[in-house]
């Protein structure tokens, strides 16, 4: 398939993520129709024109009747979805997802999908710390980037249409990986920065630290507000690497710490200027 | 001492702390002159209107001739200026200081001031990632807090015109701590955060990382960033305080990882409804 303004769009999932890819993709003049679990997302999706219409059933027309298929849904529900109602998906179908990890679940969907469906997999790293469709907004795509990540058995056709898909959503940056160093990396960047974040936020019962706290805290722990049913499933689909980052991580702190029990404060200060340099690199990419 | 528009203030160390006093203070009308190592910066304060005169001597007139002195130097230059020109001080004179660390500091900064000399210690929980007097500006006590670290040898009278500081300053907050408090606080809020992203920054060579970082990764390594030589002696003279708390976050991110590693997803949303509940609290203070 290519994908053209007349491509017939269907968001499986109108939460924060489907429904900001809803109103990017409705902004940019694409037909977009959505199926959800609840009828109050689908009325507020048709009144702020993210979609043309919607249904709270899995109904087998609307599915057969679509050309590109993005699935915006918990992991386990993805993969239920597919196991159920998989086989209403028509031939040259392209299907797209939004899952923050993929090798647990790329093969599985490949393996349950009708012949002649593809799907191709991508992970547009933006969200917020609210959630559902009243949140929804194609801004939180602005400065963030999109991966696609393609498997072997994957046509450069579809790549390309998913890229172009990153593209039109108004991603910052759009690039591609094998799903084994996404979750490698993801594993890293986001997985080890929310298992840091909450263990800070949970470490200290001190009183009143909110009267006295400053933008250091603040910043390591904004991401410690999370939503426990999602991020618990993401990290135990991605578990290997992210108990090695963490090992890793916690090897370095042990050499920061006992530099400072051996008042080694040569190594204290080559740590930090390494971790300066380092974050250098960071600043050159905003 | 009053703190009053006739008050002779002034401030020894012109970087961007104390840069940043001397333009809030006379930005508000009161009268700063400065001693510093540094020509170029008495120079670019003089020009830029943060201090009406200043000298790269410890001139003992000038010494003499203030009633507030204000200290913003490092945690041992401060210690050395006081043993060396401590004895220029007048009496009644109310001196003051900006150091991250309180302990280690003050009671030895009382032991060797001249009779008469009352120390009535503070610290301005401000900073940039940027250093020196040409990076000073008073934006970074406004949504600040400024903390009173009084001991039993100081009068309410110093105390007060401490705090009045902060408030002519333009701290958000203004507030009272013991320094065994303030050393326990800030040994968890700032030093261990600075620490965890020092670790985090420094433990992954992952190549390619920056194309990948969303905004997760880069809050929690903003302060990676880091003045190895001022920030490697604040965390010796509170090491005993650093210590503890990094190992409550050790012991907090050890029961993570095992929950994880047992499969304990229950164990896992438990640790992250707590955060989320912690978190919350933090943001009511904005």
């Amino acid at each position: 398939m290519n994908l053209t303004k007349d491509t017939k769009i269907l968001i499986i999932g109108l939460g924060l993520i489907g429904g900001s890819y809803a109103m990017a993709l409705t902004k940019q003049g694409y037909k977009v129709r959505a199926i959800t679990t609840s009828q109050k997302s689908i009325d507020y999706a048709i009144e702020n024109n993210f979609i043309e219409s919607g249904t709270i059933t899995p109904d087998p027309q609307l599915i057969s009747d679509s050309n590109l298929l993005i699935f915006a849904l918990y992991p386990h529900t993805f993969l239920e979805w597919i196991q159920q109602y998989g086989h209403y998906i028509s031939k040259d179908t392209l299907i797209t997802d939004v899952t923050g990890v993929k090798v647990s679940i790329i093969y599985k969907i490949e393996s349950l999908l009708p012949e002649g469906v593809e799907f191709i997999a991508a992970h547009p790293m933006a969200g917020r710390e609210v959630y559902g469709v009243e949140n929804a907004t194609d801004e939180i795509f602005k400065d963030a980037n999109y991966i696609v990540t393609p498997t072997e058995n994957n046509s450069p056709q579809a790549i390309e249409v998913c890229e172009q898909l990153g593209h039109i959503l108004g991603f910052a940056s759009v690039s591609r990986l094998s799903p084994e160093e996404h979750d490698n990396m993801i594993g890293f960047l986001s997985q080890l920065t929310h298992c840091i974040a909450i263990s800070l936020m949970t470490c200290n019962d001190l009183p009143y630290l909110e009267y006295y706290t400053g933008d250091s805290f603040r910043d390591l722990t904004r991401i410690a507000k999370i939503n426990d049913a999602m991020w618990s499933e993401l990290f135990m689909l991605n578990k290997e690497n992210l108990i090695r980052h963490m090992e890793k991580f916690e090897a370095e702190f042990a050499k920061l710490k006992q530099a400072l029990q051996n008042d080694d404060i040569e190594t204290v200060r080559k740590i930090m200027r390494k971790s300066t340099e380092r974050r250098s690199k960071f600043d050159k990419q905003k």
